[in-house]
């Protein structure tokens, strides 16, 4: 085991994650940043401190309760309205349940309920996501380098989210400062020399991954560090240490194959196509 | 820390990940169990061995050469189509390049060129996907599970793969043995004793993805093994021991709201309106 300067340096192809407990309720107005600050203060592993190149990362939840984005759900579906900036696909549900809604929200994320989250906030509010994640992170990254005097530290927000083919959720990355959020591999080459074309691995949704593994849903953990990424993480202050940040995770929905619902788009091309008819009955 | 059996057992809220060097090329009928046996045997971590609790991740790439799922690439384009069941979107390319299929294959899986590989394979030859990615991690588990005397043992079987929204890719789990593959705390409650309605975790995508983050794409490491996520793994053999399997979570493409791409889904309500006009001008 390598030691440097008092925190044990892992070798490479190692990664480690681990949920410190103790944050308690977050407030509207809490310093944040102070209250994530004492809970890594000292000892995060085995007595270790928050090292170089150490990524924390941080529930949306909390991010979002500080930040005082907990608003009264006398009308959540009115939230979720608010939160849209167009609606990207619908499903009846069961029940008299209001319409399950897919919408792009104003951060560019497609989400279920467009991120309005309804657990885990007192009865009768529901949370918002930040105004700006990626602000969050840049201001919690900075206040973190200077309490600990680090240089190479990188922070993500998450955020829990569906997808398309696959069942069940995952977290994601809404939120990123000072990490590459992603590994672009084009231009390398494979094992073989072989040209990798294609593969840019969004590694900020990946943290995002193996943090929620050790956080878990029910153990209501807002936190986690991870060690072992470090290659990822950036130094420095200002937009350069502070990298490109989480948006630039989301694809513009112009370039994407299913910036709609299918049953959406077929029964937008059905009208098009009536309209037209009845526009000029000859065609 | 707590010892037990002479393997270091993880504090509640910790992971680890590591992933072994020393895996060379493999071979269509290579044992893979044996050769990734040998690899893990003796010493996986400062000295330690696989341990009760352990999930073993492989790259679908390792499976498929031992199981001899290389193929001459005289038509790349035609191997696509013979993994394809269901075209889902396409994409023209420039450059004269055929255009970008995202398909549904017989795994069904949704993915970009079916999940056909030209990269890290000798030249003139492309990779297919596993037949039966969780029969491997099956046949696989039972292997270790003797070999190290171990009962609680799982198995991941990963590719990667783009998604929908989001840049850059990320790793889900394609087979997987001895993983209770989703973390369903449907029924359970939040922090307020809220229930938690909706939330199924992919726990399987969660570790291929952080084993990703080890792994590495240009590193060329094709094993790792995941610490910290034994609430998630299995004893015993038969079904109940290997667990659902990574095919659990492919979501049918009938309860899929983005079954089909939206330009596809698109042309096909025109021509259908189009279709009926022609059939019955008076509509």
């Amino acid at each position: 085991m390598v030691h440097d300067g008092g925190a044990r340096v892992l070798q490479d192809a190692r990664l480690e994650v681990w949920a410190p407990p103790g944050l308690g309720e977050v407030r509207p107005g809490d310093d944040l940043a102070a209250l994530v600050g004492d809970l890594l203060d000292g000892a995060v592993l085995d007595g270790e401190a928050l090292a170089e190149g150490d990524v924390v990362v941080v529930t949306s939840k909390v991010v979002s309760k500080a930040e005082g984005r907990v608003v009264r759900a006398t009308d959540r579906e009115q939230a979720i309205t608010d939160e849209t900036v167009r609606v990207v696909a619908t499903r009846e549900r069961p029940g008299g349940l209001p319409p399950l809604r897919i919408v792009e929200n104003r951060l560019g994320l497609v989400m279920a309920a467009a991120g309005v989250d309804a657990s885990n906030t007192p009865e009768g509010t529901v949370l918002l996501l930040p105004v700006d994640p990626d602000a969050s992170a840049r201001r919690l990254r900075a206040a973190w380098r200077e309490r600990f005097g680090l240089d190479r530290l990188g922070v993500v927000v998450t955020d829990t989210a569906g997808r398309p083919w696959r069942e069940g959720l995952t977290d994601i990355a809404i939120g990123a400062a000072g990490v590459a959020v992603v590994d672009d591999l084009r231009g390398g080459a494979d094992a073989h020399g072989r040209p990798l074309n294609v593969t840019v691995t969004a590694v900020a949704d990946e943290i995002a991954a193996a943090s929620e593994l050790v956080r878990g849903k029910a153990s209501g953990r807002a936190i986690a560090v991870v060690r072992g990424v470090g290659r990822f993480v950036l130094g420095g202050d200002g937009p350069a240490g502070d990298g490109p940040g989480a948006r630039t995770l989301v694809r513009p929905s112009a370039d994407d194959l299913f910036r709609e619902g299918s049953a959406e788009a077929y029964a937008r091309g059905y009208a098009a196509a009536r309209a037209e008819v009845a526009h000029d009955p000859a065609r």
